[in-house]
């Protein structure tokens, strides 16, 4: 599979795009154009065109894209032929609610299987298995698990993020509320969803 | 109280300069320099000053801030003098996750009660209020909340984005993942975590 770097925002389209697609009954409309696209969900022609430049070649001159193939084209550049499987740690509410989340595997991410210390967590269960965290590393190791997520308190996060490293994780989603420190070839991605509230926060504040 | 419009990413930091203060113990520590207080938090020093300056006046000469001061202008800064009531809509597994988290105070947003039109969510409880849908424009009025937190599917957040409008929210947040139309006078803010998953794990196989 070719991997091409696709922007945030491109990539938040990509979904839409597939959706309405497969709404088409590809069987009944063969070809479709990007303007026709554009049209359908409310987007502009042009950026239409770079969104599925960006994942496929060039529409047919008069034709527009092979419905079947740019379907590939997008479930390839969401990585539906190769769910990256994930790790969480910390099945606290935070952790259950993204086990919960249903869009993940729209995105092309698995989160095969969580972690946390707490024998009581363990024991809730979850559509999704919850184990002990000494099972930790055999299981990163053994599956080949290349990104985690951690939704432990700020506490405990950095001594999560070194086990992550230790065990060949090599990307790092962190929902914990502080600084993580990380080996150069570790990519990390911090959440912190109390900053976005509060940027919002204050916005709303200048705003009134 | 002065309203200044602060950047995302100095805001972030203010509750770390916040905590660092209220440990000196000003009582000991009457007077701090930017100097100390970025080798305190490791941070670089222009950042320091540049931070400080968006909610203080500059330190005095030879001395620096005055400790207690400082804390009171950081405390302002984040609005801790005058915490944003905000209402939560879907008491679901993200919107609990939500609740249960302890990091918006710090950023001066309280979620006064959380509203669900499931009455079985309803009866679960939680340490704020969950209400049932047809108190919720009652209570935004008679509370005069102006921040709304969409936690509900794509199937009813418009519906939900709509009754917020109606009922005097001028600022929100959204989680569902679907694009939503508020009014031009209403900020919104949408959170797409599967969409900032997507994005690690775009980044991680143009890495491996």
């Amino acid at each position: 599979m070719e991997k091409n770097s696709v922007s945030k925002a491109t990539l938040g389209r990509l979904p839409l795009y597939l959706e309405m697609l497969r709404e088409c009954e590809p069987n009944k409309v063969p070809y479709i154009s990007a303007t026709v696209i554009a049209k359908k969900l409310s987007f502009g022609e042009v950026q239409v065109r770079k969104d599925l430049a960006a994942v496929s070649g060039a529409g047919k001159p008069k034709l527009g894209y092979v419905t079947t193939e740019l379907i590939e084209r997008l479930e390839e550049a969401l990585g539906h032929n190769s769910l990256t499987s994930a790790v969480l740690v910390g099945a606290g509410k935070l952790g259950r609610a993204l086990l919960q989340y249903d869009e993940f595997e729209r995105y092309g991410v698995k989160i095969s299987a969580a972690f946390d210390s707490n024998e009581q967590v363990i024991s809730l269960g979850s559509k999704t298995e919850i184990l002990p965290m000494n099972q930790f590393e055999y299981f990163c190791k053994t599956q080949n698990i290349q990104l985690g997520i951690i939704t432990v308190g700020a506490g405990s996060a950095q001594a999560v993020c070194d086990k992550m490293v230790k065990s060949g994780i090599v990307a790092i989603w962190n929902f914990a509320p502080c600084k993580l420190k990380v080996p150069a070839n570790v990519l990390l991605q911090n959440e912190n969803l109390a900053l976005s509230l509060a940027h919002l926060n204050n916005q709303l504040c200048n705003f009134n």
